[in-house]
């Protein structure tokens, strides 16, 4: 049996990944912490919350768990991996603070000089389906961010260096058209998460360069591909509870057709347990991936432009159901296991 | 033209106030307060307000203008009215603040003293349809809370004294079961109002003897018909934007019919022009009022249970269009200017 | 391994069944028929949904399976019933047809002549907390409506008779008024269920005495309390997926307490499994309860108004998940096998 | 006065026109037509509505009428437009029927050939800001699609040959992702308008060059620049009643720079009464426009490409509106006359 602990547990990732442990045959919860709910109960925050106490973070007993997942703000993240790396424990973290490999990347987009640059080396990425062997020897995993792990997903046949080098490259820029759904922006109230401004509305923010999830893309993408073209990011705010859909648009090349690209991806996500690719001429919608770990994806062709549509639930593939199958893999388990 | 101020323009109330008077021929807008936004503009805080500069109360110019609106909190409300009639202008008050006509009653439900009781005597209770008569007089009119509004038009033709006389009094309690849209819980983001915890959810809240437009209502109900029974008010969150649907339970006499209450209900609404009773087997629904001043009421009867059913839009008949139809009798203007 | 058999599973009730038993370790489905999509698969209804094939009810291999749920209109229900208790299976009917023992009640209410009333003697009324002891014995179960089971198991502790001896009958009549999400209007498109005639809106129907519900609770409360009075239902369309919500009103007899209500509530109630009684001063929402088989209830007074909210998920604790819970005990399973 | 009649006015556009127009000071309707509720009242149907007769088609007296607006379906729209031209009527078709100057492109999009071809050069494409010179000539005048009317005043100032003619011309294609409310796929129940299809979920359809409006966008893209790239639209369903946001990217010559499009834009929409241009950093929500007749631009760039989001009413400027608009000019009334 693992034993688990939890930061900061009343967030919407930190609640989804209690709802997946429970159901998860080898795993236990041994704490789950919470700065501002610390001495209540899960369930004063949440109302079909199992009975589980929170503490506060400094009472956390680190010595009794073998992992412990991270989901604080960053750099709060930074500082208790340490401590629990320390402690022995495996870490992974949901917070954006070892997504990004380079200290001065991070420095730029988070505002803030990087708590423990000396664990970026050490760190795993962990989208899952393609860091499924690096995973096993991990201490600390990264798990990517709900629209990277939509996008990269969507992106990520195309990328590979082997397979596209009989064939012309990519031309760009690669352009990320997505939406998600609120519970993206937390749990904390804002004008943002007001009900009033977010029924009936729907809302692009920071598109184009600006959001941070775009370094923590384009950093993978130029794993994949190091002559990847640039990525325009659009995100836009739905007026749904969760999921992403994510409409991406790829040039390609001249004597690419449909037919090529989806014998790639079908080749890629062959035996993939949570990424679907539907056939030609069907189109992924929130419906399919809601309360699921699935990635769905589906694929168009419009002259050389590939649009790939892909859909995930936020706070499941794109956090705590991602976590948990990152864990599995850590831990040599099934990594469907506690996720189907 | 009538010159008007507005105090606390940046509230839902405010916004539709502004919105309502923008199309009213006969008022002019001089000036709107905002405590938070002073020195904005109104299109700041709503994408769609007209180019409105928001001053400091302690700024507005009360010498220019004939009336004033107060979307106030309640005490605050007080105290700028205070000024206002010193000052000379019409006041017409969207908060709690002179609706009780006892200060004992205020001092209980809103845990403070009344700051200026002296204007309690004054103060019309504006609930158009029944103080058509006393506006003309007022300098300072209450306008009657949301739910109040919805619940006490469904109720007035029941409680008239002389028509009752000659029938059995209505035995108790009466039970008004109300559901409301997210805009009456104001702008102020909270966890009450945020997305998450509204939409695809439905909350009772307070219910029974416990809100406070619970005392406003039984004083109304007992002006009307001292022997009234008690009130049970069950309030309920809708995941809409606005709108408040009361459906309200009161046992009547051995000997009437369904249609006696509907010949009562038609005598006294005949000609009323925001009053809409629906034909016997129809039931307003929101979609019956929202973005209208009206009040669409509906009547059925199980037994000697007599259910009526009462929809306004609570911004509107609710809020700051009844303070509209209040200000035009007022200033002796056809009732219905700027709201068809 | 029980081999169990859905007839119409592509409506909202057999979706959910599936769901459920595909969880379940002690049933198999070994077959699912639909009327319209015969021949498909169910994914091309949900797109979410496990790969089932559709065939044609009388395709059905009745006798390859130990139980059937009939998730069918009421009338195709008794017929198919009737099919399968002759091949030997037990039935669990999720329509109307065997909830009401009076097939004159029926008559009325359905508009039909029952199609097998020689069968009503023998079904058990699947309220599974007040049917437990008959259900072991039972060929044949009526899971009761999703109105019902939230009016019911809210009122039921008031409405044991040996409890209520000691004091005061209940006056009357009692209301109910209940507020429930779109899927129990079912799969069908239609005005009611389109899109635009919902969202932003709240609707009464068929308020009073109108609703086919009505016949089946007041059947209910007289075989717990002969002298029950009448039951006042009004039902209300919510803009929500799923969830209903129901808000009760009960006259108590004088010198009862808040107290002494909750103490009855408590000792029924003590150790069920679905049934979950909040502490004084809360009060139950959708989120609660909703992708849940639990009935959450609060209880509050107003003078001698007893104030119950009663939620649950209509498709499940309303429909699906009964129908399991029911099935469990008719196959000696823990009752909560699947559902937890 | 001038005297207009209907065509299909229970659809969304015929009864938000009828809004319009009961608030238009120069306009009377005399006659409304509907194939489904001749013989009942509009508030039949909308609970709003006016008490406007409904009539049968062949009924509607157009000898009484200066206008007629068709809010028909495509090919009914074009028999009714050929009787009521030579009636002597003006045409305002909200239809499809005349937006395509080629039937031979009208029938591979429509599947039927064009029941009067001989129209299709008499009639003007109505997307008014670009139509205002040859509008008061016009018999006949063919409002533009919904999706249509965002895309294109997006990228008008873009396409102009002119102020191209000094830089290097776009390459492409040009993408427009578009998120549209359920109104525009109208009141006609379907599983696509059902609640419990819509709610919680976003779906991506005919993405690509796949929907009816791609031709229609092409044509008028090459009206203005014949070199103008191909188009790729993404039509995409919002759980949201009505608004559309189009989110636009285009590949802008290597020396332009933002400041260069907006000044272009600027003097272009200068003095626009409906086409509001945002500064630069803000990007427009469908809360800007929604129950307006603006269309709201915001211009963000990302390297070399440009990002234009462009948002309308559906119903209103992307139909009723934009058809009130038409009229006006038409008629030589002042363009915004009852749509403020």
């Amino acid at each position: 049996m693992i034993q688990a602990g939890i930061f900061g547990v009343t967030g919407y990732t930190g609640y989804e990944l209690v709802r997946i442990l429970a159901q998860h045959p080898d795993v236990q919860v041994q704490f789950a912490t919470s700065h501002s709910f610390a001495g209540k109960w899960l369930a004063d925050v949440y109302p079909q919350a199992p009975h589980l106490p929170l503490i506060d973070e400094v009472d956390a007993p680190l010595e009794a768990v073998d992992v412990v997942f991270l989901c604080l703000p960053h750099a709060a993240a930074a500082a208790t991996a340490v401590r629990a790396l320390h402690a022995g424990c495996k870490v992974i973290d949901l917070s954006a603070d070892f997504r990004l490999a380079d200290s001065a990347v991070y420095a730029q987009w988070y505002g803030l000089e990087h708590p423990a640059p000396e664990l970026l080396e050490t760190a795993v990425y962990g989208l899952t389906e393609w860091a499924r062997e690096q995973l096993p020897e991990a201490d600390l995993v990264a798990v990517p961010g709900c629209y990277p792990t939509s996008v990269l997903l969507g992106l990520r046949p195309l990328l590979q260096r082997p397979l596209l080098a009989a064939k012309l490259p990519l031309t760009g820029p690669i352009i990320a058209d997505s939406k998600s759904g609120v519970s993206g922006a937390g749990r904390q109230a804002s004008d943002t998460t007001h009900f009033m401004n977010v029924a009936d509305n729907f809302a692009p923010y920071k598109i184009g360069r600006a959001h941070r999830h775009l370094p923590e893309m384009e950093q993978v993408m130029h794993w994949w591909q190091p002559e990847a073209p640039p990525l325009i990011f659009s995100p836009h705010l739905l007026p749904v509870p969760r999921g992403i859909l994510s409409t991406i648009y790829v040039t390609i090349a001249d004597d690419w057709t449909l037919g090529d690209v989806a014998a790639l991806y079908a080749e890629m996500y062959a035996g993939e347990p949570f990424v679907c690719l539907l056939p030609p001429g069907q189109i992924p919608t929130l419906a399919h991936v809601t309360h699921t770990n699935k990635c769905v994806i589906g694929l168009a062709q419009a002259g050389q432009t590939l649009i790939i549509t892909s859909a995930i639930d936020n706070l499941i593939k794109g956090a705590a159901g991602q976590a948990v199958q990152d864990m599995n893999v850590v831990f040599g388990l099934d990594e469907t296991t506690g996720l189907v």
